[in-house]
C-alpha cells in the first residue's frame, strides 16, 4: 500500500508518483484547500487537496485526527517562500490523487500532536497513543539502533548470541526473586533470573568461549525512577581473556556505539579510577565527572582544633572531615538553601552541615562568614582555604562524621549542588571504576561487594582468610555521567578458591551445596578462566536519548507499584488455576 | 591467550607461530611422543610433543582428558602419509614450544570424545559436559547462525527489533499459563506470555509498522518431544500489508536462510494448499509432502455395496471411506504388521483397518487377498483399484468412519508407513496451508481455529453470524516436512468486527471487557490494517540440524516433567518468601 515512508519522500524528484500510508496527524482547512499532515514512523509530510478535486476532496473532508489513510499522489516542491524550515519534509508536499480511509478514530485520549501535560498513568493506560507521539517514536527507533549496533559489534568479534532459561532457580544477586509455582512439582517454585550469571558461566564451561545475549532480567524490588520489575541486560561472557582484554573490547564497543549513533567521540582509552579514590573524592562508586568539585579531606588540618565536631572524626580511624567547595556559590546560596541542604544530607546520616562563605579571601578570618569560624584558628582556616582552592565568592560545605556518612552525604550534595547551579558540563564522561574491595561488612557480616563468583586478586586461601576486607577483587564497573551502565569481573575458575570465598562469606557447606552445588561440580571438570560484564540496556538507551526515566525507553513499562495500567496486570485468577498449582491465597487476618 | 581457533590454523603457513587455548580432547602416547588433541569451539587440532622437549614434555605428561590448556607452538604440515582425512585439520599439526595447564579436570561424567549411550537425565545434569561434545557444540553454533541470518534479513527489510513484557496478563492462546504472584498487589498474579500476540498488535496500533522479536514464550502444558515449558519464537508483525505481501516476505526469508546456511534452494514460490485439501488428501493440517501416498476417497464407489461398514459412512454426510495405497507393500506387510497398524489407528478412533493385498492386478477379484473382498462386487473392486492406481504388489488400507476419524487415522498411518518403509524422500518440502476455517466446533461450542483476533474473509456481521462454520479465515501456516514451523494471519482491525467474533465465540461482553478491554479500546483510536506470523525457532533449528528433539537445540532444557536436573529447579522456597507474596502451599488432604 506504501511506496515510501513519509521522511523518505525528500529523495524523490518533482512529479514522482508515490503512495504513503499512515495517520492523519493534523488537518487544516485554509482558503478552500485541505492540508493534511500524514504521519508514519519515519516522520510527517504535508498532503494538499484542492477543492476542485471532487472525490479526493470529499474523502479528505471526512478525515479527522488519527484516522488511518492511504494517500496516492505526486510530489511537489514547495515554492521557496512556502518552505517550512521546522519540518524535515518542509520543502515538499504531496498533491493527492486518491485518498482511502482505512479506519476511523475517536478523539484520542492523548493528544498526539501537541505538548499537553498528561499524567503518567494515562500515558501508560493509552500507551499505544503515547507511543505515536513523534518524540516517543523517535526514542524507540533509536533504541532499536542501539541494540542492532551492539549486536553487530559482538557478532563481528565472534561472540555467540545464545539463550539461557527464564524458568530457573534462585540466583545469587541478592535482590528479591519473582517466583513461579510449578504444577508438576507441587510446592516447588521456579525463580525468574535476576541475571543469567550462572548460566553464562556454565556456557563458558561448555566451551562456547564468547557469549552474549540481550536478555530480560527480573527483580522484585521497590521501584524508583530507574528501576523496573523486568529490565533488559546486554549480558556478555568470554573465556581465556583477562580484565585488560575484556575492558578493551567493551570500551571499544561503547566508543563505536557513540560514534555511530551520536557522532560523539569518547576518550580512548576510558579513564580508570580505583574504587577507593572514587569514594574519597566523589563519595560514590559511580562518580559523575561532568562536574569538578571533589570532596577534599582536611583531617590533618582540623585534628587539633578546639571543636569536637571536627577533631573527633579527624582523629578517628573510621572518621573523616570532608569539604566541598562550591565555586562562586556564596552569593547564590541563601540561609534557606543551607537549611534545605542540611535536611538533605541528614537523609544520609549527617548530623549537620557546617559551611563557610568566603566573602573576602584576602581578609583572613574576617573575610569568612560562618557559625564555625570562631572555633578555628587563623592558621587552620587558612590551611583549609588553601587545601580547597578557595577564592572570594566561594562557599564551603563540611561533612564531619564516619567516612561512610561523609562520602554518602557530600557525594549526594555534590550532585545536588551541581544540578541546582548548572555545573554539569554538557559532555560525555565515561570511566572505569576498578580495584573494588572483594567484601564489604554489613552488620558484622561479610558480603560480596559484587557477587560471590567474582575472583579476588589474592589467590592464596590463607592470606584471603586472614584479611578478607583488605582484599581487592578483579571487578570493573563502567560508569557514564554518574550512572553505572555496566559491571563485570573476572570469575573464579577454581573450585577450592570458590569454596574459600563461600567459607569467608559464612555460607555453610550444605547451603553452598544446595544453592550452587551444580557450579561447584562444574568447576571440577575443566573450567576455563573466564570473565564478563553486563550492561543495563534500558539505562544506556535512557542516557543516550536524554530521557529522564527508563520507563520512557521501555515499550510497555510498569508503574512504581509494579502494575500495568494498560492490561491491568497483575490480575485475579480462578480458584481452579490456583488449585492446579497447589497454592492458595493467604487470607488477611 | 589465543592467536587462532583450532579450525582456523589450516589457513597458516608452515612454521607460523601460534597459540591455542582449549581442552585436552584426547591424549595418546606413541613411540615416546605425546600426541594431544586440543579442542575449542571451532574444532580439534593435534599437538605433538617430543621426548627431548624437557619442560614442555613434562607439562604435557601431566595432562589428562578435559584439562584446560594454552599451547604455544609452530605449525607443521603433516607428511602426505600421515594426513588424517577424517579430521578437518588432519593435514597439519602443532609442534608445541610451551604448554600451560590452566585447570585440571576430574574424569568427566560424560565421555566428550566418544559415542557411549548416556541417559538424557545424565546429559542434562552435566549439560556443560554434554555441550562440549563436538556434535552438540556444532548444533548450537548453527543455531546462532540461524538467529543471526533471520535478524539480518528482517533488519534489512525495515523490521524493528522491539521488546514486549514477560510479566503480563493471561493471553488468549488457550494453553495453561505460568503464573507469577505479585507482592505489591497481593492475591493477584502476572501471567508469563504464551506469545506476544496482543503486544505486537498494540505496537502496530502505536505506529511502528514493522516489528520483530526473538522472544521467549511459555506454556504450562504436559510435554512431548517437541514441546518445552519455555520456547523461543521469531515473532513478526507488520501494518499496511496483506497476506500476499507477508507470505512473500516470509518465504523469501526462509529461502535465503536455507540457501545461505544449508546451500539448499527451496521452491519459489512455496506451493500452497487449502486446509480442506490438506485434511482430505493427507489427513493433516501440516502434510508431509516428502512422501506421496494421498488418502483417496471412494465414497461414490462403495455407497451401494452390501457392506455396512463401507456403505454406512459413504452415505453419511459426515462420513467417509478413505484408502491408502502402499505401493509395493504387499510383500513387506505381514499379518502381524496389520494387527499392529489396526491397533495404531484405533488410538485415533478407528474401529478397524480393512486391507486388500493386490497379488495380481490382472486377475480380478481372484488376484486380491483380503477378508473384505467377499463383500465387494467385481465392478466395485475394479473401480477402487483404478481410483487408487493399484498395481500388482500393492497393499491398500481402508478407513471407514466419520471424516475426522478417517483423516486422523489414515493421516497418521500414512506417516507411519512412510517411515517404516523408507518412503520419506531426503528433500525439503515447504508448503503454505491456507483457507483455514475461522471456527471449529468442539463439544457443540465454537472455538477460534487460530485465535480470536484472526480476520475472517467474510466481513459482514450478519453473514458471519448466519454461517460461522462456513467462514474461512485469513490465516496461513508455513509447513516444512510435516512440521508447522510458522503460523500467522491478517488480524481484525475493526472494533465492530472484533466484537462480532467475540459474540460468535460466546464470549460475554463483560468477559471480553475484562480480558481484552484494552484491545477493544485500542481498536477505536485508529488501528491500521495489520498481520503477522510467528515461527517456532527451536523447531526450525531442530529440523535444519536434523535433531530428533528440540531439547538438543536448547542450551538448558527441561525434562518431560518440567524440571532441570542441572540446577534442580523448581525448588522449595522459604516460608518467609511465601508470606511476603501472600500465598501458601495447599496441604494434601
Amino acid at each position: 500500500m506504501r511506496s515510501h515512508y513519509c521522511a523518505d519522500l525528500v529523495t524523490l524528484e518533482e512529479g514522482s508518483e508515490l503512495s504513503i500510508a499512515g495517520w492523519v496527524h493534523r488537518r487544516r482547512d485554509l482558503g478552500g484547500l485541505i492540508f493534511l499532515q500524514i504521519r508514519d514512523r519515519s516522520g510527517i509530510v504535508q498532503v494538499t487537496v484542492e477543492p476542485d478535486q471532487g472525490d479526493v476532496f470529499a474523502a479528505a473532508d471526512q478525515l479527522r485526527s488519527e484516522f488511518v489513510v492511504v494517500v496516492k499522489g505526486k510530489l511537489r516542491k514547495r515554492p521557496e517562500n512556502m518552505v517550512n524550515k521546522d519540518m524535515a519534509t518542509g520543502a515538499i508536499e504531496v498533491v493527492a490523487d486518491h485518498i482511502e480511509c482505512l479506519n476511523a478514530a475517536e478523539t484520542p485520549a492523548i493528544l498526539i500532536d501537541g505538548h499537553e501535560e498528561v499524567s503518567e498513568e494515562t500515558r501508560l493506560k493509552y500507551r499505544y497513543l503515547d507511543l505515536r507521539r513523534p518524540e516517543m517514536t523517535e526514542k524507540f527507533l533509536f533504541r532499536t539502533k542501539v541494540t542492532s549496533a551492539l549486536r553487530r559489534y559482538l557478532d563481528e568479534q565472534g561472540f555467540l548470541d545464545m539463550e539461557t532459561p527464564i524458568l530457573t532457580k534462585a540466583t545469587p544477586e541478592g535482590a528479591r526473586d519473582y517466583l513461579v509455582p510449578s504444577r508438576t512439582h507441587k510446592g516447588s517454585f521456579f525463580a525468574l533470573p535476576q541475571s543469567p550469571q550462572l548460566f553464562k558461566q556454565l556456557l563458558m564451561m561448555s566451551g562456547f568461549d564468547r557469549y552474549y545475549q540481550v536478555v530480560r532480567c527480573f527483580r522484585d524490588e521497590d521501584l524508583r525512577a530507574d528501576r523496573q520489575p523486568e529490565f533488559t541486560q546486554l549480558d556478555i561472557e568470554t573465556s581465556f581473556m583477562d580484565e585488560e582484554g575484556i575492558m578493551g573490547l567493551m570500551e571499544t564497543m561503547i566508543r563505536k556505539l557513540f560514534s555511530e549513533l551520536l557522532s560523539v567521540e569518547l576518550p580512548n582509552p576510558f579513564p580508570r579510577m580505583p574504587y577507593s579514590e572514587a569514594m574519597e573524592k566523589y563519595g560514590s562508586d559511580k562518580p559523575d565527572l561532568r562536574v569538578d568539585m571533589p570532596i577534599h579531606t582536611v583531617d590533618d588540618l582540623v585534628k587539633d582544633v578546639d571543636f569536637k565536631v571536627f577533631s573527633g572524626p579527624a582523629l578517628d580511624d573510621n572518621g573523616r572531615v570532608g569539604v566541598l567547595n562550591l565555586k562562586g556559590g556564596a552569593a547564590n546560596v541563601s540561609r534557606k538553601n543551607i537549611d534545605e541542604y542540611t535536611k538533605f544530607v541528614s537523609v544520609y546520616g549527617a548530623k549537620g552541615l557546617a559551611f563557610i562563605k568566603v566573602n573576602d579571601r584576602a581578609a583572613g578570618l574576617d573575610g569568612l562568614q560562618s557559625p564555625i569560624v570562631k572555633f578555628l584558628s587563623a592558621e587552620a582556616a587558612e590551611a583549609i582555604l588553601q587545601r580547597v582552592d578557595a577564592e572570594s565568592g566561594d562557599i564551603l560545605f563540611f561533612g564531619s562524621d564516619t567516612s561512610k556518612v561523609v562520602a554518602d552525604a557530600l557525594g549526594a550534595l555534590r550532585l545536588k549542588l551541581a544540578n541546582e547551579h548548572n555545573l554539569l558540563r554538557d559532555e560525555w564522561q565515561p570511566l572505569w571504576v576498578v580495584d573494588f574491595p572483594m567484601f564489604e561488612e554489613e552488620d558484622g557480616q561479610l558480603q560480596a561487594l559484587h557477587h560471590p563468583f567474582t575472583s579476588p586478586k589474592e589467590l592464596d586461601p590463607d592470606a584471603l582468610k586472614a584479611n578478607p576486607t583488605g582484599t581487592l577483587s578483579r571487578a570493573y564497573d563502567m560508569v557514564l555521567n554518574g550512572c553505572e551502565v555496566g559491571g563485570g569481573s573476572i570469575r573464579i575458575h577454581n573450585m577450592d578458591l570458590q569454596q574459600t570465598i563461600f567459607d569467608i562469606l559464612g555460607i555453610e557447606p550444605q547451603e553452598a551445596r544446595e544453592k550452587f552445588g551444580f557450579l561447584l561440580d562444574a568447576l571440577k571438570f575443566g573450567c576455563p578462566p573466564h570473565g564478563g560484564i553486563a550492561f543495563g540496556l534500558d539505562r544506556l538507551v535512557m542516557l543516550m536519548v536524554g530521557a529522564s526515566s527508563i520507563r520512557d525507553v521501555i515499550t510497555f513499562p510498569k508503574t512504581t507499584t509494579a502494575g500495568c495500567p494498560l492490561t491491568e496486570a497483575p490480575a485475579r485468577v480462578s480458584e481452579a488455576q490456583l488449585k492446579e498449582l497447589g497454592i492458595a491465597i493467604e487470607q488477611k487476618k
